[in-house]
């Protein structure tokens, strides 16, 4: 049986239940889809071609290494039996990293801020969240892209919260209205934590940003041993210049955060053909052998240390060297990189739906649409980025992540996969629909019954004939998207954080985000 | 090595004779993919469960069977092992089936109508065709939904017939200008034939449109004999009208083909929750069981017939009973009915692309992309209906063909995979870099080399920053796609059809196309 096994209590009630809720929002426990289903059913490698890889990110990491280690970070991984090389590069013995791979802690849960958002990202269960760091916001009406700020990202992190199929919240945009890492970092970390109840990601500039950050948290958390117990946000850091360096500021903030108790998604965002190899397979070596070599880094400083692995390797179109996040060799990269993390029995996180295209077109479309099936059934447990990017990343867009929070319902679909079993594999339906009639399946008890538990109806997408199309007035999706996103802005404010917790917020730190703005206009 | 073993003359050339190419057009031996790759990475099913289905469909042939048998196709079935059941349903006992699936040939080609479009779906290899039998051209500019005609058909023809990435061209179009069966079979043979040089799919309302259509087939091919060597046009044939009844009409369209030499698709295209079980497994054991009983036919019918098993079982939205061509449980479908197809090793085509979309809108591209990354990476051997439909089928769009054509591009970059090989698993390249610089990849002699041999680079899609694309006036895809479908519809009229040949065609048969239409205006 292909299925992703289900808990046992989403199987409660009968099926006349079921008819009843037909017209209503559906239960829980009756979805077609929900979080954490799992499928490595792509496999872009053999097994054999994942031996080599391994083998080959092994003697990359012993006899190449790193360089530009900080000294805590020698200090931390020559004590766990790394070395620095005659060319003061760190060095990690194959003996090590087969031991950080298998002891790191695989068993963590991603915390929401409310436990209903809680992800478990272990074996091959997968979740589909955003990602990024765009400079602009695409305006899909007017064609424009503007510089993105706060505002838009506290909009974002609304509409996260209530797109059924986005799991968790990146920052996906750089407020560009702040001035100084400091006070981006804070109110990056504010306006996300604020805008939605799922978990959230960001990133940081200096271990002084992710202090006060955690200090943040501990207010919101209610103190400091709630926070540590149920961490709600994760640090998203490149530790790593790709090929093979260490980036000094990042891992000061990767250390802060390790001590911290803040999980950490170890990025390695080389580009193939530009900072990395442009043969797929050797880009696949480097960023894992990066990933593993911060992986073997924050267990050296903490055992246990709570790290999502981020082998996100990015396509060059390599005629101009600019980003290609939306080609068929990107589907391919990060689906093999998710594809070892399984191999690994690693938490891997990967990233997916990178078009090129600057609005949410075909091509926008289509290009999200094959990177998504094929990474989302890889085996990778995060999908980062899997809603709303355009441009290669460098654009963010509302609109889009009302279209694709449909179009990941659909691929979940896939990850789902089809049921084979007792019940489907009788034949006795079709005995008796073509033996006694009525010669079709229409009322069929059991099509009564799958109708809402094995079929995804999409919110915004159109399934109306060409003649129903036109009665309607020829809907136009993006019109729908931008109807859909202007609600939910005008009207979803979670209040999950009390008043005065932010109260206390706003006297620790200069929040940038008016308290006036957050809540609906009378 | 995951990648598809390439013929020894695509490798010839070093690679200064590559990079002296690089501005000019490519030549074929250093394309990043090309016709009839390989890839079975996607299993929609894991082998028990394929075991398990290939039960069910043994028992369903052996003691369901199929209703409305003709005559004919009774005698040829119970000579070879079958039987009339009680109920005179016609039955295929499990040594049968067995047999036909051991002895069925699997070891055609397709032929092109130019041999360079020849093809040959042997294994898991794949090729992306259009198809279907829309009643509306899609017009994306003025957004209308019209009437589809005979020229339409002709000017689609000469699209796929100079896109790179649709291999075959079967009619996506029914020609409503044409009145009566025999007129719309033979106009329909005939247009698409003109306007393209590769191989021709269409299907017959009666056997003797097929015998004139195969009259008109023996001039263009110069006699019966080079007709029946390389046959060009293959039939597809609805023969059964699910659940498990035959279609009286197209059985005797099927014994015309066989007979005529004219390799046959033998359709199965129920509808999941309606003319097929709700369960997607179910449905998969009634579209091959199905089939099989149609492979079975033409195998009595005549050893060795040319026949693509075509298990193309649709997909309903059971709010409405409409078909959703573009859901994932669509996606799921045919690429566990390919993957069955690979099972049995036998050649398969199924159905892609089918997006329920109106306009090549964002839906109409996520719902694409899904399905033929699952579907193309299935180990199905034809995908039809891959480019250019809409509607669920209902619609089909001229300037879709050119969009699609990207899309499929990259696809099948997803289908080459990635090369694991003793050159890519090398380091040394990662170990110059880092050890004596200059820290990227840019101008490595490797990059240069895999430039145009390993990444694929789209015609329409859009790769420009931000900053790029508002100094080029911000360029829209369907613009661009509008300009080039005018051109090549103003401009490539092949003329592989010599005017003597069509002479004695038109004085054969009722040609409606005219003549004077069939070139460039001057």
């Amino acid at each position: 049986m292909s299925v992703t096994a289900e808990p046992a209590q989403r199987r409660r009630g009968g099926r006349n239940a079921r008819k009843a809720l037909r017209s209503a929002p559906l239960a829980d426990d009756i979805k077609p889809v929900w979080p954490g289903m799992q499928s490595d059913r792509y496999r872009a490698l053999s097994v054999l071609d994942m031996d080599n890889i391994h083998a080959a990110i092994l003697d990359t990491l012993e006899t190449i290494g790193l360089a530009d280690a900080i000294p805590s970070c020698i200090e931390a991984v020559t004590r766990a039996g790394g070395f620095l090389n005659e060319k003061g590069r760190l060095c990690f013995p194959r003996a090590l990293i087969e031991d950080t791979i298998a002891s790191a802690n695989r068993t963590f849960s991603i915390y929401g801020q409310t436990p209903t958002h809680d992800l478990e990202p272990i074996g091959n269960k997968v979740y589909f969240g955003t990602g990024g760091a765009a400079v602009h916001i695409v305006d899909p009406v007017s064609g424009e892209y503007r510089e993105s700020n706060l505002q838009d990202l506290y909009e974002m992190a609304r509409i996260v919260d209530v797109m059924d199929h986005i799991h968790y919240f990146q920052r996906p945009i750089v407020a560009r209205d702040m001035t100084g890492g400091f006070d981006l970092d804070v109110n990056t970390a504010y306006a996300s934590l604020s805008g939605t109840t799922k978990h959230v990601g960001t990133s940081f500039v200096s271990p002084e940003s992710v202090k006060a950050t955690l200090e943040m948290l501990h207010v919101i958390a209610g103190d400091e041993k709630s926070w540590r117990q149920r961490p709600f946000l994760s640090q998203s850091n490149c530790f790593v210049v790709p090929p093979l360096k260490f980036a000094v500021d990042a891992c000061h903030c990767l250390e802060a955060a390790v001590y911290g108790g803040m999980p950490v998604l170890l990025l390695s965002a080389g580009q193939a053909g530009a900072t990395a190899p442009a043969a797929l397979a050797t880009t696949i070596i480097q960023a894992w052998a990066e990933v593993l070599a911060g992986l073997t880094y924050v267990n050296a400083l903490k055992p246990d240390a709570v790290a999502i692995c981020g082998p996100w390797p990015f396509v060059s179109d390599l005629r101009t060297g600019a980003m290609s996040g939306g080609s068929g060799e990107q589907a391919l990269l990060m689906a093999a990189c998710g594809q070892m993390g399984g191999y690994y029995d690693l938490t891997t996180g990967v990233a997916s739906a990178m078009t090129d295209a600057k609005m949410p077109d075909a091509q926008a479309g289509y290009e999200k649409g094959y990177n998504h099936a094929l990474v989302g059934n890889s085996g990778a447990n995060m999908i980062y980025e899997s809603a709303g990017m355009h441009a290669s990343l460098l654009g963010a867009c509302k609109e889009s992540l009302v279209i694709d929070n449909d179009l990941i319902g659909a691929v979940q679909r896939t990850v789902r996969g089809i049921d084979v079993s007792v019940d489907t594999l009788s034949i006795e339906g079709i005995r008796e629909v073509c033996e006694q009639g009525p010669g079709h399946y229409l009322g069929q008890p059991q099509t009564l019954d799958l109708m809402e538990r094995d079929y995804v109806y999409p919110d915004l997408a159109d399934r109306s004939t060409p003649k129903e199309w036109e009665e309607l007035g020829k809907p136009v999706l993006l019109d729908k998207a931008v109807e859909k996103t202007r609600e939910i802005i005008d009207n979803h404010f979670p209040a999950h954080i009390s008043e005065q917790k932010d109260a206390k917020i706003r006297a620790m730190l200069d929040i940038k985000l008016p308290r006036k703005t957050m809540q609906a206009k009378l």
